[in-house]
């Protein structure tokens, strides 16, 4: 998400030595795992520029490991104050306010307030749905699809007039497969024209997204299209091992994928990814941009929050040169 | 589904000595595995009144083990003639008719035209939907739902001023779990307000419906809710076994089920029913009602097409002393 | 079990150009699956001699598919009066008369009652026991072991002082190993001197008996040793398939197999046994002896109770000569 | 395999009525599964030409469920006398006759002599090599491959002056894939030159095959190419489905598929295809032609043995026009 | 364990700015994988005061990663002289010492000796039982159930005068699953009145309890009731996680739970924890009392063994106001 | 491979106070896993001694997690210069130079040239071959096998004139069994006379071992037989744990295993070894020897390469008084 002049904006520029389009945050992680009391993990969590500086939604599993959401404030992007009490819902277009867990936020404001989809859980999970105005108040909608679905990421701005969210298809357990669909809604309540987007990669193409794909960040308009940092996985013998790729979307037809990274941009390297409650994930959840400088907010290990940054135009011209 | 006076009604009373709620027909199978050229099953399919008689869309697989629809006609409900062409579906609120393999369909008249609802394939199992006024020309409308779905059954009026849908969230295989939610949709195109409807049984309390569940037949009207037939699975040390049920759901608030059978209604015991392509299955999709008689159509042992009936007054009566 | 020299005892001759050690019963089945009113099968049940005649526990699983036991008697041994309604237990030497489910009894009389042994739901499989002198009340005993257990048969007589037992530990599914141990007790409360007796054959020793083995009928005292029919399952590309072996156990280190058949005795072949409920299954569960004759009494196919006969002499040698 | 002209030829002409392009014979299963002494099942068979009338290699499991092979003979293609006792080897090019346990045999007669090829236990299945003149001494060779490996059939000729096999490489269990492969080898004792010759079809396109497939009979040279029947198998919710299709490969790199049924030839119908050991298995294992009539042995539901016939001018028109 | 005055108590204060009911100790671990020569790893092992200091029985793992018992003593809890050559048992009230492995012992001093329990390689999983008066003579009983069994965990008191055993009913895998039972007996022979104690969690409520859950040290006396550590599971897309949490049993009937922790006591964390042969372990074994102080001895990663500390009152506190 | 005397031999003596037959280079990982550009992991690689220093050949996995082999020199045998561009081969003694993927490299040199073997996809993972006389030019061979196979480790020699090579075959994902055979071939392109060599190890005796085991390096012929480092993997509720034994093979029957390590001669415990890709994993591929001095050259933990050190006499001691 584009930042508005004033705000201070979380930033590192590339080390030494480093030939690499993305690098990580030098004082990762930003946010600890038991920042908030009680809490076990603080991880996949979405960030926006708010006011004059950032509000974020963030994952955090208490000691009894009950996943809910949290808001904080931050002036510097790095800095957190968060609410220790989690997120309580007001009924938006809907009453039905029931939810077993909630975790995996995504934020994006569109036309005048802030949306956030969660998966949300529901006899399985799904993609919630809530806005708010000012990070205090949030309002529940309907959930947008039936069980069993995940990484429900909307676009920030209507297309043809529609709300449209990506979302991948899960089941009801750590869901062997994945592929990321497209759906649209006049009115955040129904929804339809459902499209499959983009799918796994073969394994002999690129094997770290060869077993599931799922939305990351909230897709940034940029000249190309829509730029999307995304979470492949790839299942080892010892489970899943989570990297981060790009893809550029078609600006008015987004269910078509104009470039697509095959090599990934980001891969769990680092203690605080390859150690933590689920070792190996780097799994970006907000990117926020400033003059051409992108900073992806990313869970670590399924542990803590951390940060990598990039040019936007050398991360798009790597996505347009590296595509799958 | 009413019969309108004129049609004849397939029917045979209760044998000597039977005491069950519901019977088959003696001379099943009325319709077999190779009643259409190139056939190699022709089961689990939907029929409804049509003109002086009956329209029915078949699911049939070929001798490829394609899986399609095909349109069929009968004036008595029990002898068809069945086209041995698939339906070949028009543009209706889509222009996206994509589709892997089509199957298990179910058709229902709401307003001024008839609607029907299959699995359909579109990178994995969804719910089709098209409409037909005279079962010649079909108009095909948006996927219902994300991929993975299945057994999609419309009811036969909107409530509440939106079309209501009963479906069964699965994965992409066997689907070892099955609850039947419902859905709604002010236009047959964006679908929203899903609620679960009903949900497996305990193992110990009714261990036939104790795997999955998933609706069958068309809700039916009556005075105490939309009666409606439904499968249910266990899974045996030789694989699933499909029975028939009955549920009874609040008029009004159809997501609210009022009764619902712990014995089932039918389970495989004869030789068509237990032998065939997939053995020990009986898949309830479509009912017909005259006169408080009913008939239900079931296909067996995924091969061929069966006929079950009843009284509709004991039917409920039965459905709601034993429910679960 | 010896009957007394009153009884009719149920017997056929072998038929012409039979060359087997053991035959079925040309009227097999001798009850059928709906031979209680709500039935869904009758099958895997026990017979002893009583009084007269013979007294029978049944194994019932009613339309809901819930299992439960049920008394019946009989003059013949073929022709049977079983009671509709289940057994329902009194306080034995225990108060906690939970249960789940009930399935698949054995029973034999050991010094002045008869003892009922069954699978019995709590928290899972295990070993439920009760007695009873008359078949009219029957009185539960304490659970004989921790879950997850299945098959457990009570030798006819106390071995040096002790009750013993023979089970089959398990899982909580269809468990795809077990093997045959036996366990000791003072007083039919506690159990312990747990001992493996005999395991799953090599597959290419003897595949029939090459998944999982269990204890089938309550032991017979012979000179050769403790005779008991058992079964055997192969796991195929279609699932399980259980056939009938027999074992010769020491007199009186019972935990010590003196023979045991690498051939079957029996396997499914007739229509009764190849369809049903869980096809291609055959599961012994009591057998009566009388002057050299032996009829087995089984489940076929999870639905409904056959009979099989040998002579004894016949079947000892051949389960000498015919050694795993 | 072409047969010579004093023999007498197993056929029957297509029956009224039937339009399809294989029909069974009338008298099927030619070979009960009692039909040895002490035999659980006779299937999967492979049957040759022989002197004046037909030698055959025969898969019979005993009831102690030990898989091995038998020779029988026969005056007329259909009625068989076998040899109780199993096949007993001397070495051929080895003398490592070490086998756990034997099953599914093809013979085929290659320049002097007829070669048997099975699936031969040696730490798991892989494909035994055996030669003999008359079929009384059987002399065998290297096995092939390493495990896991099943279906090698012999091609009835040297190509470019090699040895060639198609097989199957498989897993130790039930193997839920399996691609079919060829192999040459100068000397019936060393392998290589492996190329992939034909993969399972996609669902959607031919369902039956979709799982696993597998070499059937030898391939018989026609002007169109090499013609093979072949199994191919779908994975329902009650197993494996096993039908029969047919290739055409070319004469002269036979790992180029020229055609290949995309509609199946026959599939499990009859009560001793759906009821067995193996329910619902169509296996191939041997056909033979003389003046454009093709007989085809099968095994059915893994118990028996059966004939389907057809005319060869019109398999081949059938494959040509039908290919996948 | 309550300790006796003269002992010195391994103990460590909370450190500042710490707000953890309980905390680890700053020297972790206190026993390091290769502290016996050949040893591949020493963890979840079991301490007691013992004479003037502490005894132990050390689970260690060879560098045959062959799993045996082993003994210690201390002076101060901390530092441990740990004898290399395994335990080697003597007949208690058993002649049958089989052993194919063991593991994970438990300590409890009763009446007039200390009893020694672990899981034992017998067949599959169970519990082995010994006694010994000095740590250098062990006796060994009869396996306390059939398997499969572990985590058996002996009360340090007869209750009601029967011996009574806390155990998990396992398979003969890594067991998905998991509640705790008790048992009793009157001689530690024979083992009866099985009552189920705690079921997992919820996942929705506790999802670190949500697999599996066993227990872990022997309950301690306190006017609660008995207090007891025990571990959790929650399955991640890498595997297992064990945590800490504790539990309040009823002290006349242990069966029955009056409080439980809803949020863990101790999850991994430190790198000694998050990595080693099993990561994401921490596993109660052994608690020792004095003085309102706890002292729990832990494996961690199935590598080390370390401590934890907590202040009994607050302990006890904590459980009773989060309670599941 | 026996290391001419010019060469510098990477080594370094044993740490003080370390007891263990073989012990690390304290400078590991030799090779980082970026230490080619655009690489993701560096591992499993072979080495031997080439001119005045050594020349490798390299498993790296680039960043879109592709694998492929790459050529390096060094002069000591711990610095490397690696040609970033992966090894183009020519055609052999095949034209077929397909491959999906290659892999997990060994080299050794055999009377005129170097063979190069790896796991190479054709249709699964099957054994490539190759030979290079510079390093710079290689020539592919006909793959050894059908699929699916992995480890293929060639003998430094031609035994009884023919090359053989020890192999494990495998299934076409994490393969959870797996033990060696071994092959040979007149000629390096058909390959027959399979023998099992070694299988994994009963879980009682050595666990390490016990779910599968792969040929690591190249046999080194000592007057004791070929000694070999090879791969034991067991399988944990986290996954593979791989670590590394040895065995000595009979010189002339090198299917005949004379010694094998009952406890493992390293396995995973540094922190390189302990995260990374694949946690947990040491993976021996080439060893070199000079003046009783060997030096192993292993991946860890599927990211790294490292060496370890010991003595010849004193492994070969080691291995021979701790056989399996």
């Amino acid at each position: 998400m584009e930042i508005n002049n004033i705000s201070f904006f979380p930033w590192e520029e590339r080390p030494k030595g480093c030939n690499d389009v993305m690098w990580r945050y030098s004082k990762n992680p930003i946010i600890g795992r038991y920042d908030i009391p009680n809490s076990n993990s603080i991880f996949n969590s979405a960030v926006v520029p708010f006011k004059a500086g950032y509000a974020g939604v963030f994952r955090s599993d208490n000691k009894a490991v009950q996943m809910n959401l949290y808001v904080g404030f931050s002036k510097n992007g790095t800095d957190w104050e968060i609410n220790p009490e989690p997120i309580k819902m007001k009924p938006g277009n809907t009453n039905m306010l029931d939810s077993e867990y909630k975790y995996d936020p995504r934020v994006t404001f569109i036309e005048d307030r802030y949306w956030l989809t969660w998966c949300n859980g529901y006899h399985g999970p799904t993609i919630g749905i809530a806005y708010t105005f000012d990070f205090v108040d949030f309002y529940q909608c309907e959930n947008a699809f039936l069980p069993f679905n995940r990484n429900g990421v909307l676009f920030p701005e209507k297309i043809n007039n529609k709300y449209a969210m990506l979302s991948r298809p899960s089941d009801n357990g750590h869901t062997p497969f994945g592929d990321v669909f497209i759906s649209f809604s006049p009115d955040m309540k129904y929804w339809g024209e459902h499209r499959c987007v983009m799918k796994v990669a073969p394994f002999e193409k690129s094997a770290w997204q060869c077993t599931k794909i799922g939305a990351g960040t909230v897709p940034f308009r940029t000249e190309q299209g829509w730029l999307m940092f995304y979470h492949g996985v790839i299942n080892t013998c010892r489970g899943y091992r989570y990297s981060m790729g790009a893809a550029i979307l078609d600006l008015e037809n987004p269910e078509k994928v104009l470039y697509r990274t095959q090599p990934y941009l980001l891969a769990p390297n680092e203690i605080y990814e390859l150690t933590g409650d689920v070792p190996n994930v780097v799994f970006p959840c907000a990117a926020i941009v400033k003059n051409n400088k992108v900073t992806v907010y990313y869970g670590a290990a399924d542990t803590v929050v951390a940060l990598a940054f990039g040019y936007l135009n050398e991360i798009i011209e790597f996505v347009m040169n590296n595509s799958l």
